[in-house]
């Protein structure tokens, strides 16, 4: 069977999800260009390895040059001083738009996170149309780049999915993951829609796999035709059989969606 | 098992979707009355055979005389020039209500289209509250059989369901008829349910199978207990495995949910 | 001070809005040509006269050939037998649109009515977002008007300000008199806004002065910049000193914003 | 394993639903206080048992000494005349929540009806955040105990999960009951949900199972994960095979989802 | 001139709002029957007076004994312990309905209160559409009676139009009561559009005069026809020139619409 | 009369608005801070003057030292090139808020911009619930600022009212001036509401005069008692008399809010 692309770009090759997703992406195009700014071991067979900063411009219209489509999940993908934050997600993604601008790329997939919604209270059924609410400068620098794609639709018809990424790791174990777990396969399932499906504007959608309780609607998305197969309610939850204790119902990292980033965001002296 | 009517009129015998129902109708009525413009061959046990003109209201009046229900599926459903759209599907539905409310009769399960919202984007969610955006005479003339039914809904208290219906053909072969493919079996069930369902004022609901990346959402008329056994997802992806052309993004065929259609609407010369 | 237009098309002449705003039209053109189906006299300085049926294509392109822009307020304004209605209303606006399209036309102000809306109840706040809700043939007819216009904005980029024109009558006696009253001072600016505002897509908006308890809310067209000078608050309120008949709330005239013309729609004998 | 509290009250342990749901609550606390009215035989292992009556302030602070949480199924449950509504339900909601405030009891499961919505047409979607429409005293008296509960979160921060319950017996016989059946499982399985999730905040919710044609659209409480086991369509459709008989379509508990209770409401002679 | 009705009934006759009232009652009819629970003096020319208990099923129906409409601004208006609010404003609202419906009384001017959305933030902007969020037992006791009154309108078509009153004093002088501020005429204004308005079904608005910085929205209510002609602007500003302490954003009496009220709440001990 | 503040913090002294709101901030404290990163002159009585970069972070910490509320609007105001709009705009406000938090300011004005919504079609009503559309860099910069200050609030508690500033010139020429121009009397209107309403939470609103034709909607903010004195309709109006040539429709510095700015932003070379 024939491949989708010629030759994709992944950014983020060094990241955690980088280094899950690696060997689902083949299927995507006979070569898939990787990058990151940190050594990732060598490239295997229809594979490229690129090193460099997203924050130089060179590097990222290097990285650009002569792919099909683009994953962009690199950058900075914790809580952290703003300084790398604004150097990698900011100016970073600035200079992927014009790369991508420049070079006459058509479709990215855009890594943005559910922490861009993470001042929301986790009560509340959060869709793509509202308001975001980010929860630190992690977040804000992920409503940056939903913004800025935003932009580059509105003004000069570039198409980009931004998935707002769960807790995508092997097993969750707390409320909180359970809520916000995606699978792989779910994940993989994802970037494939957001890859082939003949339109997709600027649209905002969820990563996230079945799971009961979990928090965000993805009514603006379903022409994706993403169907999880996966579901959280396959691991024992953590709130059954417990003692509950209700007094920690003032405990931020439990009301509000961002979870324990909440305690992690800019604070005096940062 | 009794029957739920003694004698339903099924108009549009000779369609595509009347030949695939057919064999369907008797569950509903001892005596199914089938009609249309053009000769369809003859009645069968438990069957009545009228040919008639919706656009000539003496027949119309002799098709609806002494029916329970009416499964309206008559008239013209492609794009055509204007005269003929007009005369079968206008003035066909403005016989029809007179009709109906002369003969006091209280029901009728419209056959509307996905046409009278072709002009939203692949990429919006449609719901039946939303305005329509018809992509040419057709689905104009659907839109006007939908507010005429509301104008009797809403002064008379004749009660309608209109069925925007999908690609109802055996199997789905395009990305637009893969989310907008209805099994026959559904579209049968969703008949019986429009039937028989207590109350259902004037709705407005969407004939289409569960198929992942469907356009239309159902929230308004989830009383009717419609729920669809089939899904596209059974058939091989057209979008799976094949390369992709962004370029065709422009494609108004693709852009948009009518499809097709837009490129045979009115244009000069009509 | 130059005129915006050199040619403007108004259809419907000889009715009662032609013949009030017939003289507030030359301010918006150099020359502009009056139509109707029956003669309303010569025509006077900077005024081209023509006589044709809205329902015959031949006569609408050559009422339409050689104009800037068409203020279309022919066809059939009253509750009428359908076939009147059918061409004129109906038929009509597919010729006229027709010609727009073939004839290169860019903008139209098509005099729609708020008998698209006489089914709501007047309790209710309408805006052009909602539903229509026409009253009869003739509200529907004016429904089809505004669906037609929406495809032609949709689909070939042709602008349209429909208006829903309320009671344009010297003076308001009942409470919906004074509730949908316009003034002509409103009334023409409406239509000046309509023609020179650089953009308005396809938008409907609602022909009403400031009167105290109108019943429609024109949040979606704001940008005409459309102010009323002109309030039905300057006349005598019917209701102030009336004794009040409760009794009366049965009566649809009143509930439903329609009015009178409830009583006058399709019926059998029709 | 161990269990989620030490001591809950549930209330109303006489009633139907108690008397249900009295086997199924052992599992959320090593005590359960069973409380009502009237006499419903004597205590087993686990449970404890106290009498009282709900409009009784010293009755109630005594029911709610000591236990961690509450299910408040207690009071009147059919349309009655307006004394022993307001003695129990509304009298008797003041009373539990003065408890809940001065005795520092954090959270409060409410059993609610969908009686507060009961004069809504049952072609109309409800979801929590609509208006409610009461069908009668007994439905008016637990709007009453939604607005009661909503001042406590509000002004004092004590969490309530609000459940609308439909129809909870063995086996649904009538359409109405069709689309209205929850399963004992389902339940008690939201019942567990409503106690263990960690922040409820107020929410209205309501205890369904997953009936093809409900009423109910639960999109505001995702959050509390309740996923439905079962569904109505386990048991033989009423409508199914049925003749269908269009007169009764102005039959008010047909065409309100409050059904037979519109008949039992005030009236005069009341 | 001759007056709208025979014969009002004005309940609370002895209250702030009756007294200023008052004077002003006798345009709306030929006999104003005026009631309170406490003695308000002898009855003036055109006035009958009565005194009873709204919680005494007798006394109430003899008040409505004979009235063609009613402005019910009886009951207890300020913050109390349950058990008066429970007998005027719930069992006395109870009383007043079935007094009307036995008596076939068509509609009723119900004076609710801002209380009943006390708990809103004054940053929000308020409508009728909105869920209640009540301040206390009063603001509870307002909510109740819009419930009932809707129900009445539902099942029995019997019409009120629920006041929602803000400060209606000679003068305001806080930031509260600016924005919350209604004058003596522009509530009478106010009672003339409920009064005589032909079809007002069940409508919830808020008495307020034009000023700026309003919380509430009358989008749901304008067919009223309601025109304020006053406006705290008119005052001094109690903000102009006052030094800032932005410490006081923690005060719950800035914070939310209920203001003062909200210290006045049920709270242990009660 | 006394003042609202003893030291209030303008930066932006230097810019276009700057200059011209300078002689009106002393009504607002008695001692303004005056900044900018270039020199404006000499602090005048009342002042204090101090230079310094945005992006600086000691710089920001000594601007706001001793401050009782913030007006920012400092920073860059045109389309730019990224690097210095990032330095002054998004490393600014970070800054700037850093400052804010540890030095307990509890209230800020930030200039935002009406380039946030600049995507938005010319016939589009926009109000502060919408989702952002940024016109190019500049506009996204304000994106930011409205995100970041948003943050603030969610998680610590810090009031923001960000103003989307239209076009705040002594006079409008351009249909597009018309709509967004703000006159400076009102400005100093909004500011002065924006510093002394008692709670402001995080909120976003629009300055601009009350203009017809204005294509916001202040309904989220109407709690501020903002009330423009001042109209365009004061000017003459750029499209009376003036001729119309349709064929500028397709001009996207007419057809979407952000004007000529749309001409301004990123593009290759850029």
């Amino acid at each position: 069977m024939s491949k989708p692309f010629k030759r994709i770009l992944f950014t983020g090759a060094a990241g955690n999800l980088g280094r899950r997703l690696r060997d689902h992406l083949q299927q995507f195009a006979d070569v898939v260009r990787l990058t990151d700014a940190v050594d990732f071991g060598p490239a295997r067979e229809g594979e490229e390895v690129m090193l460099g900063d997203l924050g130089n411009r060179d590097d990222v219209f290097r990285m650009c040059e002569g792919v099909d489509a683009i994953l962009h999940f690199g950058g900075v993908s914790t809580e952290q001083p703003f300084e790398p934050i604004m150097n990698a997600n900011i100016l970073g993604t600035v200079n992927l738009y014009e790369a991508v601008h420049k070079l006459g790329i058509k479709r990215v997939v855009f890594a943005s996170s559910n922490h861009t919604m993470g001042m929301y209270p986790t009560t509340t059924l959060v869709d793509a149309g509202m308001p975001t609410r980010a929860d630190g400068y992690y977040g804000l620098s992920k409503v940056w780049g939903e913004a800025l794609s935003r932009f580059y639709w509105d003004r000069f018809g570039i198409e980009t999915v931004c998935l707002r990424i769960g807790y995508c790791f092997p097993e969750p174990t707390t409320h909180r993951q359970m809520n916000t777990w995606v699978s792989l396969d779910d994940m993989v399932q994802l970037l494939h829609r957001s890859l082939v499906v003949p339109c997709v504007g600027h649209s905002i959608t969820f990563a996230v796999s079945d799971n009961p309780g979990r928090w965000w609607d993805d009514r603006h998305t379903r022409f994706l035709g993403y169907a999880p197969k996966d579901s959280s309610a396959q691991f024992a939850d953590p709130l059954h059989g417990a003692a509950v204790d209700y007094s920690t119902n003032e405990d931020i990292t439990l009301k509000f969606q961002g979870g324990p980033f909440l305690n992690n965001g800019p604070k005096y002296p940062s």
